[in-house]
């Protein structure tokens, strides 16, 4: 059995130990949920408060220029791009996740003319195939969405999918794909790749440019840390960036914004992707949470993320045996940076968690999801969160009335 | 000739004058450009700073439901329905502007199926137009944009037109549209009214119920002073919302998004119209904006708008006779709250202005453009600013050459 010193041990050896400072944690709060909102890091605060006060408060119109917030979607988009493997000009923060799968979905079919048909998977985040439902109705029947199990994609990759749009790692129970082996089964059927890094990016290395990804988009308030509701990004590899049209074509994207010209001519490169004018408090905030990621090592991320997620097996399979489904691969080449569970009470044990002071997610029907986000959960936190669901199960204080009642939330 | 002390006695007598002391201005700055990027409010960084360091920073993830982000969108939306004449349920605060056109323009199309034509006129703010671009060459030949002067518009709305696109106010020269005609004139051929509010909400009453509006869109970042990219807002009159299927169908949109179900099934009422995680840092600050708003009289807002632009037109012929052309309208009824004064060499007395710490902007190719929101302008503001015009153009400093060098943005 795996003992609590031992576990300690790891934590002393740890690398990436000294950036948990960086982030504002209460000591005693074990924080397994920044697969879905990422912790806090010390210096945004003030960052944002000088965002407010003075670029906004005292220089007012000027700071478009003297304080570059019109270089923001491309200064944090090549950031960003040195997190997912993108060489600069290839990546531009902006809007939503939802919205840039929709500017993103609608130029691979553009680039892909005669075929219509998007391959997904069923593990899908919702709002990716939501958006393309969305596409195809507005197109009159232009898009047809594709489903398959997460396994037989590259099956489904037939001569007529103009494109596959995959999330790489699944957001219910941690499975990944195999990046380069999709996108080269993608390629070889003449489709466009659009990959959503949602799960992926500061969770560890992505290497877009040498897979040859085509498109991609992803998250900016989960492991990049970037706050509540953090604008997302998009990515478009250099090739085909002179061949999209944008279909949310607004201002920002135009080549000539402040001519005010009545027809839209989209700006050379990565830019004409951006659409309207971009939230700068919530982009200043996510820039805070991208710089700590590039002081990090995505290697070193990864190592732990491993072992982290591999001592979290091992505690549930050796102190809970026959409890709780393990549906978090076992194997760290399918898996992403999360453990998950499964019990026919998940949501009670989840709420019964927070009352002790972890803080997992839940996922319908049945899953208990635990992100691991290495660069401010310790190895003793695995340890103390099993040790707390442990205590939970026994005394069987998840069967509270308090923790049945579902919030609007979960 | 008006005097300065008779100018300072309709400060002493404004009953708005209070509201200065509640927006961060140095006091030896007049800003003019608050219809591009409105003042801060002195209770948004401390209310942001809360948002960041609390409600992130300690609660986390709970904040969803603790904190009610989750119902920020409708929450901030009913507010600013308030100013713009809207009963509750019809108002969501999200996205951008330009993201917000496309929904509506979108959903007023299939709101009238079998006509395909969009009527805007050429003093549309040029975003608009362009997402309605993207959507004609998305659709393929499903749209046609149709431009005409703005004094013609009601002429152009024929049987065949879907929907009436206007921004009610001219971003560039303050012409304002009769809404109430406008939209009668609509209804009599059939058709759906999409009014952009950019320049109206929070600059005087709106009436969007009133006039029996269809769709309307706006901005949180002019008259709202909500901050630099501020989400926008968008309203559905109450009978036309169980019939639009948002095109951009994100997750937050969903009648069940953590139901996480595979298809997109719209929630009930305006929420639909939301689509992907909202930058909550941002529309923190925004309903502080909106807050303040609320605090005043609308109608004394607009009356006192009215009086600062007939000032200013006043003063501008009386010290200034023949030096600019005057696009703004002279009759109150016609103008939003801006005055625009023309001059070939705009760009430069604009540059001349800043240095002598009067912010108003240029806008393309001769227009000098100044923005009055009369929470935080002065009547003194006026009179000091065209006396600083004054002196430049007899001066001539505007000739000086590090006023001729354009930056990127203006």
């Amino acid at each position: 059995m795996v003992t609590r010193a031992e576990v300690l041990a790891l934590d002393q050896a740890d690398q990436l130990a000294g950036f948990r400072d960086r982030f504002v944690l209460d000591d005693g709060l074990i924080y397994l949920d920044g697969n879905s909102l990422g912790a806090l890091p010390k210096h945004t605060a003030a960052r944002v408060a000088d965002v407010v006060s003075r670029e906004w408060g005292r220089d007012l119109i000027t700071s478009w220029n003297r304080n570059d917030w019109i270089g923001m979607p491309t200064r944090i988009g090549d950031k960003i791009g040195r997190l997912i493997g993108a060489a600069p000009g290839q990546v531009v923060c902006s809007d939503s996740t939802s919205i840039n799968v929709f500017k993103l979905a609608a130029a691979a079919l553009a680039l892909r003319p005669g075929r219509r048909v998007v391959v997904s998977d069923r593990g899908n985040f919702p709002t990716d195939l939501y958006m393309i439902q969305g596409l195809a109705e507005l197109t009159g029947g232009g898009v047809e969405l594709r489903l398959v199990d997460e396994t037989e994609v590259s099956a489904a990759i037939t001569e007529e999918v103009a494109c596959v749009m995959l999330t790489e790692v699944n957001y219910r129970t941690g499975w990944r794909h195999d990046m380069a082996a999709v996108t080269a089964a993608t390629h070889a059927a003449g489709a466009i790749s659009l990959w959503d890094l949602a799960h992926s990016a500061g969770a560890f290395p992505v290497a877009l440019d040498a897979v040859g990804a085509d498109l991609a988009v992803g998250c900016g308030y989960k492991y990049l840390n970037g706050g509540p509701g953090a604008p997302a990004f998009l990515y478009v590899a250099q090739r085909h960036q002179d061949s999209i049209r944008p279909p949310l074509s607004g201002w920002l994207g135009h080549d000539a914004p402040f001519a005010f010209d009545l027809g839209y001519r989209p700006a050379a490169g990565i830019q004409r992707n951006v659409c309207g004018t971009p939230p700068v408090l919530s982009m200043a905030a996510l820039e805070c949470g991208v710089d700590i990621l590039l002081e990090a090592d995505l290697d070193a991320i990864r190592a732990k993320s491993v072992a982290l997620a591999d001592l979290f097996h091992t505690l549930v399979e050796e102190r809970l045996p026959g409890t709780f489904g393990i549906v978090s691969p076992r194997d760290a080449a399918r898996r992403g940076s999360q453990v998950c569970l499964t019990h026919e009470a998940g949501y009670a044990i989840v709420q019964a968690l927070i009352a002790a002071r972890v803080i997992p997610d839940f996922r319908a029907p049945n899953i208990l999801r635990f992100g691991l986000t290495p660069l401010y959960v310790r190895f003793g936190d695995v340890w103390d969160a099993v040790d707390r669901l442990v205590t939970i199960m026994e005394t069987k204080t998840w069967q509270q009335p308090e923790f049945q009642v579902r919030a609007k939330v979960t």
